[in-house]
């Protein structure tokens, strides 16, 4: 087999990039925990007609096939019927919703899950853009109905947790919140009822700027010069105080607009903004230009840039659904958001930002100083691993400055020369030496110990 | 959308399934990483030609294709060439044994990792086996040699990492152990050249028995009757100690084999053996009828089994090979074994081995008074959660005997009373009231802490 090369889209990580990433997995985990997420994972694939039943997604899926399908002797081929074809899912939401309904008897309501896992979409990679990466979600679903507190809730503890990551050189995030009912009432109320035309219009602003949108709204939302206008005045509003909500209403009535819908928009606003200026001070910001596309939230929307990588684009997106899912009897509301984490550990280990201090989860290892004598350093090993210190033993009981090359290589701090017997046929105690300052002490497998910044890897900012 | 339906072969766990899984998995990583195996993970697809490569698997793996790839305006449709095939992975040593060669410049040998990941088959479903399923595998690759240890090491990291499982519930494992240099010594020393053929016939033993065996020894093996009976009596030999070999010596000298191979076989075995009496007592046995099917193992070959599931078949297998992977220039040798942890898991859950504590992380439900007293019900689980306390909020400001019915529901102990001001208008202190015991005392979210057995859900044997 020759040397492959890498598949574009399908990132891997070195060893001491997977530290990074795991760290950042396990801190989400812990945070989602903290709040009381419970952790759940679904398949990889979902029936396709599953997949495709909002159409906008279509040309992302990888739809699988058995390679010897034709011949198969299984039931379905049996029976005449194909095996119901299946894709790979392209989010945590399509599954989430289906987990729900298929478990609904067996869950209690609301219920508070978080979820992470590997998505699939087959689209051209390019920069932060890959075909398979990881999500990390946290949903909320309710049956019947779903508290507001909820959309003030979630993106909260998506700032905590990626908050949880400054510490190792992940930079500042901002939350950008809107409300869809905002952008619905204003519109209805300045006359123009083509509202998703118009949200998808909106979206365009980071890309083409508001004079082009203009025209758009006009050429494609059948917006009046004049409407247009507001609807961008409307799009450039955003801050991080509840003022934010006095320049909407300043706006409205400066336009004649009047709408109900979009005064309890406005009211939840406030409140996510309020409540942010309590608990995460300065992370979350009310930007009326967020759209989030045409995914059929109703309520608030999120996104989360990285500050001074904002080009990145949102790492972290969800919304309200009043509709997650729906059986026919009951209809589950929910609020979620997904970190997209491939995107970040991506952005985190290319541009340097953050490092592992070592490759290897050893601490130590233990030299072996002749192939005989192996167990007596496979016991030290077992003492040490016995009080939870990672430790590996020497592969060959080579020369002892090539044992150190070893732990060297690795980045593992520690080597370990078990005792044995002097010359004048006393016992020696063992030794453990720190290969970065070359000090070497008498050590005992029972009680010594590494300091606890040298016990496990640790993700650390790269510039430390 | 109607109530969807499981798919057969594609287990999910409800959320305390899945704390009894994320235990499993929690516990392997830790054994894991304390021998200085570091953890990587590699994409879920391989080109096709590569997962085809041995023939052997090639019915069982899943091929995708883009839903537009006729369509595709990318790359690849632009310059003609279709996308390479690829393929869903059937296990992780092909996807390993690519990323080693892939990566082999940047990684230090002999290099330990594990991996814990989802693997694809679409074999038919039925008990115990999956179309989709997790595996943890380890493995020690050596750039051109690696020593003999490994292959001792490796099933007793297995042993112990399994072993860690016990009080949680797991049974009891064996780990049998055999080497294909005895059998391949053995059966050439009788005469018996088509060692693979043989190997194919052994590996039905459990399934049919010594009698069929022996007698498709004869006709697909071209053994005699009496070299099949040979082979018959080398594959009841199984002991835990060193006296098995004797046995295999006495066995050869009776039946006058003579073979260097089988010795070096032999010598071998009896280091494992001799070495997990040590470590693991009682948990290794030397089992001459182990063959591991057509895999290519070259050295040990492994299974584990749960004692008192034994007809579950193997859950950890595995073995040394002496070309893991090779790039023309270097040979990779390798040993690793692979635990099937959604088999495990879910005969855990189904036998009723093993259960949750609770269903949901949070040990605390912080009850709410009115929704304007949010805010401080809020506060109280921030500061409870700054302590790494789990703690959610109840949903709403209910009658307080259905928050209490709320924690109830999902197994959480503890619920939360935040203070208030008292009918003579004096404040009345927080109290936290143990929904199990009904006792209820006063308790400041500054110093109050859960018992330890309380703190996060646990796995406990379903008997306690």
């Amino acid at each position: 087999m020759a040397r492959p090369t890498p598949l574009s889209g399908f990132p891997e990580w070195l060893p001491d990039g997977r530290v990074v990433e795991q760290h950042v997995l396990d801190t989400l985990r812990r945070t989602f925990e903290l709040h009381g997420f419970a952790g759940i994972e679904t398949r990889a694939v979902e029936p396709l007609d599953q997949l495709l039943r909002k159409g906008e997604t279509s040309k992302e899926v990888y739809v699988l096939r058995r390679l010897q399908e034709e011949a198969s002797e299984g039931d379905d081929a049996r029976s005449g019927r194909p095996d119901k074809q299946l894709g790979l899912h392209f989010d945590l939401t399509v599954p989430f919703a289906r987990y729900v309904l298929e478990n609904a008897g067996h869950l209690a309501f609301p219920f508070k899950r978080y979820q992470i896992q590997k998505v699939w979409r087959g689209e051209r990679p390019q920069d932060g853009r890959f075909r398979e990466f990881a999500q990390a979600d946290i949903d909320v679903v309710g049956a019947g109905e779903l508290p507001y507190h909820f959309e003030v809730e979630l993106p909260l503890v998506m700032a905590e947790a990626l908050g949880a990551l400054r510490d190792i050189g992940v930079p500042e995030v901002r939350v950008l919140v809107n409300n869809r009912r905002v952008a619905e009432g204003f519109y209805r109320g300045l006359g123009l009822d083509a509202v998703d035309e118009v949200l998808r219009q909106i979206d365009k602003l980071d890309k083409i700027g508001p004079a082009k949108v203009g025209e758009l709204l006009v050429s494609e939302a059948g917006a009046t010069p004049d409407q247009a206008d507001a609807c961008l005045a409307l799009a450039a509003i955003h801050g991080s105080d509840v003022t934010v909500v006095d320049r909407v209403r300043a706006l409205a009535a400066e336009r004649g607009v009047t709408s109900e819908l979009m005064e309890t928009g406005l009211a939840e606003l406030a409140a996510i903004v309020e409540a942010a200026s309590v608990r995460a001070p300065g992370v979350v910001v009310a930007d009326l230009k967020i759209a989030r596309g045409l995914d059929y939230y109703t309520g608030s929307v999120y996104e989360t840039v990285l500050v001074g990588h904002e080009q990145l684009g949102s790492i972290c997106s969800g919304g309200r659904y009043d509709t997650l899912a729906s059986d026919g009897a009951t209809t589950y509301p929910g609020v979620g958001l997904s970190i997209g984490v491939s995107r970040l550990v991506s952005r985190l280990l290319s541009a340097g930002l953050v490092r592992a201090t070592r490759s290897v989860p050893s601490a130590v290892v233990v030299a072996v100083t002749t192939e005989d004598a192996r167990p007596s350093s496979d016991a030290v090993a077992t003492a040490l691993r016995a009080r939870g210190i990672p430790v590996e033993v020497a592969p060959s009981a080579a020369k002892f400055g090539k044992q150190i090359r070893h732990a060297d290589r690795r980045g593992i701090p520690f080597v370990w020369f078990p005792g044995g017997t002097g010359d004048d046929g006393t016992p020696t105690p063992d030794q453990v030496k720190d290969i970065r300052s070359g000090e070497q002490v008498d050590a005992d497998p029972a009680t010594w110990e590494p300091p606890a910044e040298d016990w496990w890897p640790r993700a650390v900012p790269a510039e430390g």
